[in-house]
């Protein structure tokens, strides 16, 4: 089977001028014998795109291009690869490309906390190569992170599950969301409000938790059940004391979230997880007894089992998420970066149209 | 049935020279209908009776008498007592004296976790009587928070139970601790000497995690099967990756768990619990991806039906925590309160001889 040796993307030429991305032309990385190559048809944008674009997590590689809510077809099997995919098939690349796949963690459905993970842009493998995204026309992935798309779900909606909804569906599905549970959803953004969407249609009651009431309307069409504004409620820590047997905190920065208040709202035993991804200047400063009865933890990703028991329940449910597309291109990924940095977004972007770019 | 008048005790009389106590007579508490009144002959010496008599914790209310693990004998019932006590009977009671037994937190096994919550000495019931604790002759308490000792356990090895081996058994019952489980005990003090013992009882696989090897061998004497010494062992947390299911932190400070590294040394889904009473004034300070996949929360005591399952543990399994008995009586005290501040006690006072002195 022969391999195609040159991929295009919208790439950070300049990082001091990133959210000017252009075309660039990039080598894939070498042909491993489980490896997939996907054409793309459709890419989310995630906060961590921008993130990383701009540097605000580190340096930024040549010519990187970002993207890891892929969706698109295979176009190429290694000869290897036996997870049963086929040429034509429609499939989701998310935020893991790699994992060594033989540790205790990767055993047991937890490829994401594998100490050799390697993210899907902006990261060397093993042998060096510099992981590059999904703002380009193909991608090249190891078989195991390769997940096929239920024929439910159009692509521009599936995209964003890949990355930023299998991220909240995670701590849902692992701390027990379901009928007789009580969430909460902090920040609802684009993670957050799939948070909502999903935790509704788990079976819980479904608290959202904002700032104001900018979004209640939003909120309560997403499938929130009540909807708490912190800023205009002050005193909301006795209000819902002794409510929440899970709070899933979506928001951008930590330092929007009062964590001294929070914890009085869970129940006995109850879990705060936070899947925020902030700068990492920022620091989680708690009271020396604050987490009296109460945890609270980082999540990371979902497994590709995971993803595969959300990708089932959207399609199963008919699930719609909130979706703006946007034309993949120079213009559009300029546009994107722009619009997300000002939050101008409801509530997630995909990039489409990628035949007319590449 | 007629009631004691006065009780005595040995009392903070001048918080700025709290080391030096005197004898004190004081006012119980009005008799309530469900009130047991206890004869003491032994309590323990918790490190929470230096932070709360020095003054470390707040204002020393007047003539404060510490002291909250407590046994004796029952000597007068209130005309409701319905739990099966009788005058004679030994009995323990512990770090907590009330709550409101209605709510849920109280009807869930959650009383240390009920807001009405209070402590045994030096907190304010509803009509103002602040709470006096068991370096004294007697103390007046809820039938609820008045749990029987087995006969198997001497005064002196059953008083520490009542506050500390609660303490760190409540995280360790609630955790899962047992046979196939990793589990850490941080901190080879008072407390974390009595989590050594428990948690080898409850068929573990025992981890002391102490700063340097001076405990070594009291911890392996104590049921540990390894020992890690932090600051001897600068790469311990590579070393230990991915090892915990469970670490209980019981350092008598925060700042001396290094709590960047201690996530790495945990599995997936691990629970870091701190049982650490610090001065108010320490925070905990984490990185703002620091807790991927590991949780950490603080633990609250234990409640009365723990305690019952920790004492018949220790009965049946004739488990002996080490213990250093002192003369009750304002010597006693003076040696107590300059030892442990010195951290001179190996592993736990117990006031005894409560006869000779009151």
């Amino acid at each position: 089977m022969s391999h195609i040796e040159k991929f295009h993307g919208i790439g950070i030429v300049d990082p001091t001028d990133w959210k000017h991305p252009k075309r660039v032309t990039f080598d894939p990385k070498p042909y491993g014998d489980y490896d997939i190559d996907v054409e793309i048809e459709a890419c989310g944008v995630c906060g961590s795109d921008i993130h990383c674009a701009s540097g605000d997590w580190g340096k930024v590689p040549k010519n990187l291009v970002v993207g890891h809510e892929i969706i698109g077809r295979v176009v190429s099997l290694g000869p290897k690869c036996h997870t049963g995919l086929k040429i034509g098939d429609r499939v989701g690349v998310g935020a893991q490309v790699y994992s060594c796949l033989e540790c205790d963690r990767c055993e047991s459905g937890n490829e994401p906390y594998c100490p050799k993970f390697v993210t899907t842009y902006s990261q060397a493998y093993e042998d060096g190569y510099i992981s590059q995204g999904g703002y380009s026309d193909h991608i090249r992935v190891h078989e195991h992170f390769v997940i096929p798309i239920p024929k439910e779900i159009p692509s521009h909606l599936a995209a964003p599950l890949l990355c930023g909804g299998i991220t909240v569906f995670s701590p849902l599905l692992r701390n027990g969301c379901g009928p007789g549970k009580k969430v909460g959803i902090v920040g609802i953004g684009g993670i957050g409000h799939m948070g909502l969407i999903f935790a509704n249609a788990m079976g819980a009651d479904v608290y959202a938790i904002s700032r104001s009431y900018a979004k209640k309307e939003d909120a309560t069409k997403m499938g929130a059940h009540h909807f708490i504004a912190t800023k205009e409620e002050p005193d909301w820590g006795t209000k819902y004391f002794d409510t929440f047997d899970l709070i899933v905190v979506c928001s951008s920065s930590l330092t929007e979230v009062d964590f001294d208040i929070m914890p009085k709202v869970m129940k006995v035993g109850g879990h705060i997880v936070s899947i925020a991804a902030p700068s990492l200047s920022e620091k989680l400063t708690l009271k020396p007894l604050g987490l009296m009865g109460v945890s609270i933890s980082n999540s990371a990703l979902g497994s590709p089992a995971e993803l595969k028991i959300l990708l089932d329940m959207v399609a199963n449910e008919n699930l719609k998420i909130w979706v703006e597309t946007l034309k993949i291109g120079e213009s559009g990924v300029h546009e994107a970066f722009e619009r997300m940095e000002k939050g101008d977004v409801k509530y997630r972007f995909t990039f489409i149209d990628y035949d007319k770019e590449f």
